[in-house]
């Protein structure tokens, strides 16, 4: 009988994160004070981070010592599964060999919690009282309500208007686990009146919710911030996801020649592709590391690398990034967890580079390859996760039109469970299909006026 | 560290179903005809289930083989994974040793596809081109759309009025699996339209949707109908979580005291306690088993032991059962999947000989317990699941109570990512708390007309 998926005992739960920073030839640019465009220091993080996730976020230390406590709660979902897709395969009549790794069987329902816990880990060490944070489609914000859930913190959460308005039942799973949910942008902080004062009928956007609970956790001492991609602790957070499925994969006598992943901020994508960049690093080996963006929201193919705000309203220092600008608001794709403007330092200094590449599918295509991946292997897949699912069906057709049998391996990040009505309103014919013209993306660029990085 | 999870792999799959008929000291009775009152031959059985699984229900072998392709699709989720409830056991303040096996790690997101795969399976093999079933909760119709779909064979399911109207995802879900789905009672059937008449408003029933399967069935040559709980094939197959939890068990080196499932029409409380009742049976154990079943539908603790029609409309055979009468429709508890008023006869059989236990608890009193789970475990459980919780969290007290270190496993049978109307309603003082009074138990058990069983 074939073996469909490939399983670690929890004693193989990896030990270490990995730091990517360690092995990139050029390291990512450091952050300005957007005042004195001068590069600011770690003490800059203290009001929003306790200190552990600061020493994380600017360490050059290539391994870092997973907590036994983080290891612990780890177990509840972890090692995650690593499936091959045969009956994907069979039904794209593809030579390649389709894996998937399965983040979905968190409590939450997706890869949030591998960097939800230790950041609510080391907050509770420190002793803060309550974490504030956004959220998009809700994954990033369960994640964090479970896992201050467990170690006693309160949380606080600001839920992307569009997201709060079509997931009603996330919100409920974040108050099961004891966290006060807001829409955003809310009447609640200075940001949210402002933008609610602009335009009242907004989406809203992850860089909007970033701002109000950035601007909650600066104005209380007992008060931290937690942000659930982009910064460079919690892509190191996420690597765990990798270490595991290259353990996975060596069990299956198998190597990638293709890793996948959706592109939000980048937590889903460095998660899986940064171990397997790690063996690019050290062993000279070319695995293709794709990240699969949404034609809405389309930062990495067709966005500049400049420096940039993480939030809307320009409350955090000034990141190094591929940006379509931070006050652009993203149409309103059922992808929720994608629709932010910028990446992370660390990916976009690799894409600099050349050393990882990026696709985007618009929102249609993406529900067609979720409805394909349900269909033969049987999980329902979130709409986040469809967008690498669009991109392993787009490599494993030209595997069969070169009659080359690649290996490629993609992140399942989480489960389409609280997304029915997305699904619902892709087969009713609901869904507008949104991409973004040239005319458009030169408009968003032309209007952008932080400082330029020179080539 | 401690290890908070047993693991097999799939190798480990049992390769055969355990049928506890074989080890009965009394078996069960046998359907009697409607009319006759004399017992029925399995031929009757022909125009509603194809030939493989009619010798499964009358089979009185102990071991029966799974077949290759079964356990193939059980390999996308199975082994399921078995745990040690340490959190829970902390917040208890309980000296005793809590294990859980969860099914909610399924597509479908409960053990139903346990007994779905091999039905949609056998069918196949034997032509069948379309399946009719009933549907509670939805977990039951989201089970064998799942299989269904993987077959290519046509799915029909009849869902519960109150559920389909409560969980509106619950039927996308089945849509995305390519099932159509019918709010029961339907004016599709002539069963759905006599109960339309005399009652317009009624919320439906799991015993009204399957005369309403029944008859679509019965009415085509290409069609058979699949019953997800109460028929002896049904619990064969669900013996697969026993049989790995047996393993799991011992792999912890423990030995279950009790055994705890929650009880519908016995599919759940079977799988999981059956191969524990084995070893009771081969090795003069005393291993507990208790069935945990809703107060306002409490057959098992308050009905009656006759025969009874396993449908409302009266379609079936008369079947022996602990019986609340089969027009008995329970209170539209949010635990749709235990809203059925009779037991199947193997289980029925059980309780009169006094080798297995049952437990009723309230709809308010099992949401208390699903939210301690939750709070503690991480899990959402399934309203179902609660019923089970409840009766832990009593058995646990009562350890305490007595400083005994007792072990108890039980079934978490499903996940409440659906179920997030019903978390809602409890955390806003919405449950009416339903539980039958004497009186209305009384009235019940008066107007039954089937056959009586002689002591």
């Amino acid at each position: 009988m074939k073996v469909k998926k490939i399983i670690l005992n929890e004693s193989e739960i990896p030990t270490r994160w990995y730091n990517i920073i360690a092995d990139m030839p050029n390291k990512p640019l450091p952050p300005l004070h957007p005042g004195t465009l001068q590069p600011i220091g770690a003490e800059s993080f203290s009001p929003l981070f306790p200190q552990a996730l600061i020493e994380q976020e600017v360490s050059s230390q290539k391994w870092i010592d997973i907590p036994d406590e983080v290891r612990e709660m780890y177990s509840i979902w972890r090692p995650t599964p690593l499936y091959r897709a045969y009956e994907m395969e069979k039904a794209l009549g593809t030579p390649a060999k389709i894996f998937y790794k399965y983040e979905g069987v968190s409590p939450a329902g997706s890869h949030k919690p591998n960097t939800a816990v230790p950041q609510a880990f080391y907050n509770k060490k420190e002793g803060v009282k309550r974490i504030t944070t956004e959220t998009g489609a809700g994954q990033w914000g369960s994640a964090l309500s479970f896992a201050c859930n467990h170690f006693g913190i309160e949380c606080e959460v600001y839920m992307v208007k569009v997201s709060f308005d079509h997931k009603p039942y996330r919100k409920v799973m974040m108050n099961l686990w004891g966290a006060k949910v807001f829409s955003s942008p809310s009447t609640h902080t200075e940001a949210g009146k402002k933008i609610l004062a602009s335009d009242p009928t907004t989406s809203g956007s992850l860089g909007i919710a970033i701002s109000e609970a950035v601007e909650r956790a600066a104005m209380r001492d007992d008060t931290k911030y937690a942000l659930g991609s982009v910064l460079n602790h919690v892509l190191l957070h996420q690597t765990i996801i990798g270490l595991e499925a290259v353990q996975q994969m060596e069990k299956a006598g198998e190597l990638p020649d293709i890793v996948i992943a959706p592109f939000g901020g980048g937590s889903n994508f460095s998660g899986i592709s940064f171990p397997f960049l790690r063996m690019n690093f050290e062993q000279g080996l070319k695995i293709r590391c794709i990240a699969s963006e949404p034609a809405s929201c389309p930062k990495l193919t067709r966005g500049v690398f400049r420096y940039d705000f993480g939030d809307t309203v320009g409350m955090t220092p000034l990141l190094p990034m591929f940006t379509l600008g931070h006050t652009f608001v993203p149409a309103p794709i059922h992808a929720g967890g994608l629709r932010y403007h910028g990446a992370g330092a660390i990916v976009s200094q690799l894409l600099r580079d050349k050393l990882i590449e990026a696709r985007a599918h618009n929102n249609v295509e993406v529900f067609e390859a979720g409805v394909l991946f349900a269909k033969t292997e049987g999980i329902i897949p979130a709409p986040e996760a469809n967008h690498g699912i669009a991109t392993v069906i787009q490599e494993a057709k030209k595997c069969k039109e070169e009659g080359v049998a690649k290996t490629i391996l993609f992140n399942l990040c989480g489960h389409g469970h609280f997304d029915m009505k997305a699904y619902e309103d892709y087969f009713s014919g609901k869904i507008v299909k949104h991409e973004l013209s040239d005319k458009e993306v030169a408009n968003l660029i032309a209007k952008l006026e932080t400082p330029e990085i020179p080539a």
